[in-house]
């Protein structure tokens, strides 16, 4: 049995990794990093008998120990807050590690476990955004492998077997769109949340789902591809494609095109970061083309979207540029989702932070987590100033 | 430059060649095989200068004389019928070459071609029809790579660039479904020359169109997959995509399909063919996923399309049987052509020729010619049985 370790196990990512490993029957978990949602970190450790967990903070450890004391669960070395994350990340035993933490959190924890040269399912795509550059130098100096967990790269990476990168035309990232695709520029202005968190496809997190309703989420996945697949931006491309049917595609310079489907569960994706390059029988129902319908493919609108234009022009722009446009979308999407914002204000306060912005081409850890904390501040500013007008 | 000959230059895919290798620019065309059509094989000899032609016979030798003088370009050396075919096929500065002749014709110098370890752009699928053991065998002893250019098999090719046969669940070969996809049982029954003709998205030969509206051309393409794949007929299916932008596609055992996708022009998979395992720049316009509208996946059905079951029924039955649906088909097409049977004939005459087979499991060469001369003789009574009824 292989040791692995999960940033972020009750989250919906860390849920259905969960589910694989019980399906390969191959690994064992050795630990597991949550928040605070304790009831289900209990349940896990109560199944998989972790030797460490970690949680957000001493609270949420202290309610952890009740729910396994009233299960008669034996208690694992319980850490907390970044520490916690880092051992998880770290675990001697843990020869893979699923990042699947929600946001920047999951950062530092993530470049550790890359850094000790274990097998990488990356499912926190802002890692990258923030700092591929980093985390991919780290990657080449120990080895680490980096598998993404993300559907459409998981897909690219599919298709990239046996491929030559010098034959590859482009990258094709297929979105689907999200709630608002056929919406008007004033219906996404005035989108409640509820609307925003309607995904037509995938059951995900909120602040994922928010991002894809802003088509930020794909934004975010051009530059993630660009340091998964070391491809520049005028060579990955977007294309809308409601049904999610096609997870992503890639062009090759004869004009042929490989393309990835499958059904819109997680764990596909999931399972074959953790088998890769073997493939095992999935433990999801089998794909069946012919009940699907039919698929269609659209052009990306930038005007309505514009959070996908910012991708582009930060991933242009390198440096720390991706960092400011990831942390400002971060508090922009919380502000959202606590009710302080207008969805459309999401894009105006990314591209008023990226607009104030000094950028650096330098990239170590020391300004990556300065630049984030700043942009991060500078982007609660902006919110302070919207939230001042009654939505 | 790398010696190419072409079986069939004259043809719809060998003058698709003869583009791909003047785009290509790296091959000499060192010898060309054609049939009657002296007028195009005269201007090939004008532009590409071979050492060595071949047409069917003395007559069109003279012909093809007559147009070399008038142009007044110097005449390679002449060849013709069969033993013509085999000195194409087996052209000693020949490295690669394309088996583009249409049905039995160039199955013995193809064969001779694989013998003589020649790279082989297979377009001819009758070959692997009638003879998949015999020729993949001698493949094998030769070390002859038989790469597919029928676009279905080309995609599957691609496909399975970089994946394990055993991690591999089934081929889903896609069909457009042809001029006949949703017409009625007595509609396909009652079906003009024409209408047969008229297939929705292909450019293509007279037989293989009237195959494609019959699904013929599909059952002989499951048969095909399985000697150029070593899948079992339970792992080859097909699936009717009217669009026929998705080529092919491979299921994994894991769930997911990777498909190949492109536009509809055979260059494509010529040029694959050639060039592999390297991709060169394509000369097709480029595929544009956007202009395309729906792609929608349907099941066949074996009820208004009988050949596709009867060349299941073929290759599970193994042996010579393949051998007399290929002859039988071949036959009973040309009556159709020339306006003797019913489309709908086309299917019984086959059904007839394989139930009056006594079916061998020796399938030497020998024996291979010998069942498809008995076929062909058998399907021809069937068709005077039918021509004695008036359409």
């Amino acid at each position: 049995m292989k040791g692995i370790s999960i940033l972020g196990s009750t989250g919906s990512i860390g849920c259905n990794s969960l589910k694989v490993i019980e399906h390969l029957n191959e690994f064992r978990v050795v630990a597991l990093a949550a928040g605070r949602n304790m009831q289900i970190l209990a349940e896990q450790v109560e199944r998989f008998r972790p030797d460490l967990v970690s949680c957000d903070g001493e609270r949420s450890a202290e309610e952890l120990l009740k729910h396994l004391h009233s299960r008669g669960v034996a208690t694992p070395r319980i850490e907390f807050s970044e520490k916690g994350l880092v051992e998880v990340a770290t675990h001697p035993q843990a020869e893979t590690v699923i990042s699947a933490t929600v946001g920047a959190v999951g950062f530092v924890p993530t470049l550790r476990a890359i850094e000790a040269g274990k097998r990488i399912a990356l499912a926190n795509k802002e890692t990258l955004v923030m700092a591929g550059e980093l985390m991919t130098k780290a990657a080449e100096a120990s080895g680490a492998e980096i598998l993404p967990v993300d559907s459409e790269h998981n897909a690219i990476h599919q298709c990239l077997r046996g491929e030559r990168a010098s034959e590859v035309k482009r990258l094709i990232l297929t979105a689907s769109g999200g709630p608002f695709r056929t919406k008007s520029k004033e219906e996404i202005e005035n989108a409640s949340l509820d609307q925003a968190l309607d995904h037509p496809n995938w059951k995900m997190g909120e602040k994922i789902t928010i991002d894809s309703a802003t088509l930020m989420n794909k934004g975010l996945e051009v530059i993630e591809a660009h340091w998964l697949f070391g491809f520049d931006a005028d060579r990955i491309s977007v294309v809308v494609h409601p049904q999610s049917i096609v997870h992503s595609m890639v062009e090759m310079v004869d004009g042929s095109v490989i393309a990835q489907m499958g059904v819109t569960d997680m764990r596909h994706a999931i399972q074959y970061a953790l088998t890769y390059p073997a493939r095992k029988k999935g433990c999801v129902e089998p794909f069946n083309l012919c009940s699907l319908g039919q698929l269609t493919f659209e052009e990306p609108d930038m005007e309505r979207f514009p959070c996908l234009r910012l991708a582009y022009q930060a991933l242009r722009i390198g440096g720390t540029m991706p960092a400011v446009l990831n942390a400002a979308n971060e508090v922009a999407v919380n502000a959202f989702l606590n009710g302080k914002i207008r969805l459309s204000e999401v894009a105006q306060i990314n591209e008023s932070v990226m607009a104030a912005h000094q950028n650096s081409s330098s990239v170590d850890l020391s300004t990556i987590l300065e630049t984030d904390r700043a942009a991060r501040s500078r982007a609660a500013d902006f919110v302070r100033g919207k939230s001042a007008v009654p939505i």
